[in-house]
């Protein structure tokens, strides 16, 4: 498989092009600048130019799929979040549609389903993600949409637990294990059209897609 | 017809409220507090209580239509941006599908086809626009999304031009016209599943609708 990973140079998005390099799937990474690009190709990848903020270019071109996995972060304002993490990935599902790329992943949140859950100081950030995911729901692609709990830089176990579409309780899990997922997504295509919530749990990452598959079923 | 009008208070949300209660219409005008109401109802509207950032209510129970014209404004960041345009108009549309309200007129703005087209300033301003256009052209609401350029005090002239789905040129129109274009809408059904762009012109009103109301035959 051939899968473009938009947000490769860290976070999750990082972890998922070591892991999709890692089961010897092809990488193409997309960056802003070439230094961005050189670490990522030592290990395997391939670094094309893209901007969310500015120009696409033909990133999409050719792929099989798309792991979307890119965040202005909390270094930028709200105005970020609009541009990037909302209208960027908007324009990675239209360029994908355009281009006739139909498979995406996309990194989302948990309680994104209703950002009236969420506190007052990321409601903003909720409503986005909830935006995008209709949007992407709405797009026609074959897209699996994977919503995590607070995110950690703790070492991957392996575990995860599932809510499907939500959990009943809030949760953090490590960044690895949303990359494995995000990447176990990739490879099954019995996931597709499934939005689920994730956080560190007893499940084995394929055990936990076999219920997320047979929910749809 | 009986019109639920969200961003009652103020703008061309108000002068919606004026010219629907002009033209015999009945208006439920949602407000925040009895205070923002009392103003309204005493022109002849039905003040109801909701809030975009917290309860709705029932207020979209039992109307014909919406008119959503609500925005968080200058005063406040894109956080509330993302929270109340965005998201309050998500929830708003939600709620009439859930009972049932057929009919939608959204307040959006000119570039919100594409928000790259606009200036860095309000670019993320437009992103939001675009979100929440294309939520509710997804929802399978009867909706029409009127696109205007900036919006003036200046009295109303009853003259527009309409680019359908876009305008050459950017422009300015006063609100009083706007709000004029969305109570026509309101008005006529052949204008369902229509978004444009309106200025300031010398294409009557009407005339102007008959020409949005082709483009869709």
């Amino acid at each position: 498989m051939h899968v473009l990973v938009v947000g490769s140079t860290r976070g999750t998005g990082n972890l998922v092009v070591r892991a999709l390099l890692d089961r010897g799937h092809g990488v193409r990474a997309m960056v802003r600048s070439p230094e961005q690009g050189s670490a990522l190709e030592e290990r395997g990848a391939t670094a094309v130019r893209g901007d969310l903020e500015g120009s696409l270019g033909g990133v999409v071109a050719g792929v099989d799929a798309v792991a979307f996995c890119a965040g202005s972060g909390s270094q930028t304002g709200p105005d970020a979040t609009l541009r990037v993490d909302l209208h960027g990935a908007v324009r990675v599902i239209d360029a994908c549609v355009e281009a006739g790329v139909g498979r995406f992943v996309l990194l989302s949140s948990i309680a994104a389903d209703d950002p009236m859950r969420g506190s007052a100081a990321i409601r903003h950030y909720l409503a986005a993600m909830h935006a995008r995911d209709r949007i992407l729901s709405a797009s026609g692609l074959a897209a699996t949409i994977v919503r995590p709990g607070g995110l950690t830089h703790d070492p991957g176990t392996g575990e995860v637990e599932v809510g499907i579409p939500v959990l009943g309780a809030r949760g953090s899990i490590p960044r690895a294990d949303v990359a494995a997922v995000m990447v176990g997504c990739l490879e099954r295509d019995d996931t597709i059209g499934a939005t689920f919530e994730l956080v560190s749990g007893r499940t084995p990452i394929g055990a936990a897609l076999d219920q997320v598959a047979s929910s749809l079923s």
